[in-house]
């Protein structure tokens, strides 16, 4: 088979090889025509929190962006869901540019036309406000919650289940993972299984993203054929 | 490999069986994980042009959702811009079912905020409306143009062009094919082609859709693994 070399960008600093490649195997298991190489932006080990942080990290990330693409691969996937410098390194490289917060608020919208997003503890990415407009009708967060390690526990999958449910009560049809936190601790299938409406998980939509951009332009000539 | 299967409604009545399957395949061609079994609704040749052909069509279309699901497809592709029958289908199945409409126009989103339609002749259908809502910033059609046999033509294509040249011009990040029949000539190729932004083909958007609605739940557990 055929493989794709996709770039995905951490924007945290992460020393743990195991970790540092947790998203890039969640979207090779998912589309195994991706091949994922990750690699964090450096010193910001409590990664991007605030508008400082983000000014502070995207030079950082135009940097990998183009240092992937000099390497060759053939997509990159900024694996945050507020999209830092998805539009800055969109205007310097070639290839497909994928934002984890876009493709995932805009796949929210194939799914129902009200949507709620579950954020971890801050507020909803406005890249997710800007795309989802109108069709955003609901936010909440997991009571007692302040990072993804709180998710982890009984009582922190209980809290984030709870607050998927007050989604689902104010009549969402779907309900996106406003943080890709919540895609490196798996959560969407616990979610999904007890609140029973679909649950974009935006480590998973910026693979399916991804896997579109390349396949958009390769699979109608003679050859590609093979 | 493991395959999905994927039941794909026309809504047209189609006798040629290749014809019946040009959408299919094309979205196998994209996504070999997917198997798509095309069925068409009876007795009306012309389609769906307007709201009283569209509600007669809704209740056949109900009636071959119901048929697939029975046969034990996995999702359900509405094979129309217009997404005629998609909020009934859901109502009345538990599988995934997707709207070419709707998964284009969502799908748009991750590549871009100022979104341009290209149709066939009619309006922008109302659900791409809904979905885009301020994010659709230009409309337009190819001029003389009243049928896909029509763009097949040299005339045609490049009226088509000139149409997405002028979405271009009026600063659109991405321009979204608003006619299924424009996948059936496969002419996003050449438009992207010559006009270089990303231009979304709904057959191609529902099968990504349709896949990402299959992987979602099914990747995470040990027993999916293998």
């Amino acid at each position: 088979m055929h493989k794709y070399i996709v770039g995905l960008i951490r924007v945290l600093t992460i020393t743990d090889e195991e970790l540092l490649n947790v998203h890039g195997r969640i979207i090779e298991r998912a589309y195994p025509e991706l091949k994922v190489i990750s690699k964090c932006i450096k010193n910001q080990p409590q990664g991007i929190y605030d508008s400082k942080t983000e000014k502070i990290a995207k030079p950082k990330i135009i940097e990998l962006a183009k240092e992937f693409e000099r390497e060759g691969v053939d997509a990159i996937i900024i694996s945050c869901a507020a999209d830092p410098g998805v539009k800055e390194v969109r205007e310097r490289v070639s290839i497909p540019v994928i934002g984890a917060g876009s493709a995932a608020s805009s796949l929210a919208l194939a799914y129902g036309e009200k949507v709620g997003v579950l954020n971890l503890t801050e507020e909803t990415p406005m890249v997710i406000k800007e795309i989802l407009g109108d069709h955003l009708v609901a936010e909440d967060h997991p009571k007692g919650v302040t990072n993804t390690l709180d998710l982890m526990t009984e009582l922190g999958k209980n809290a984030a289940i709870n607050a998927a449910k007050r989604l689902k009560e104010k009549g969402v049809d779907v309900i996106l993972l406003g943080c890709t936190g919540m895609s490196t601790i798996k959560i969407a299938p616990i979610l999904e299984k007890r609140v029973e409406i679909p649950i974009i998980d935006p480590v998973i939509a910026a693979g399916t993203v991804a896997l579109h951009s390349l396949k958009r332009l390769n699979i109608w000539g003679e050859k590609n054929e093979a």
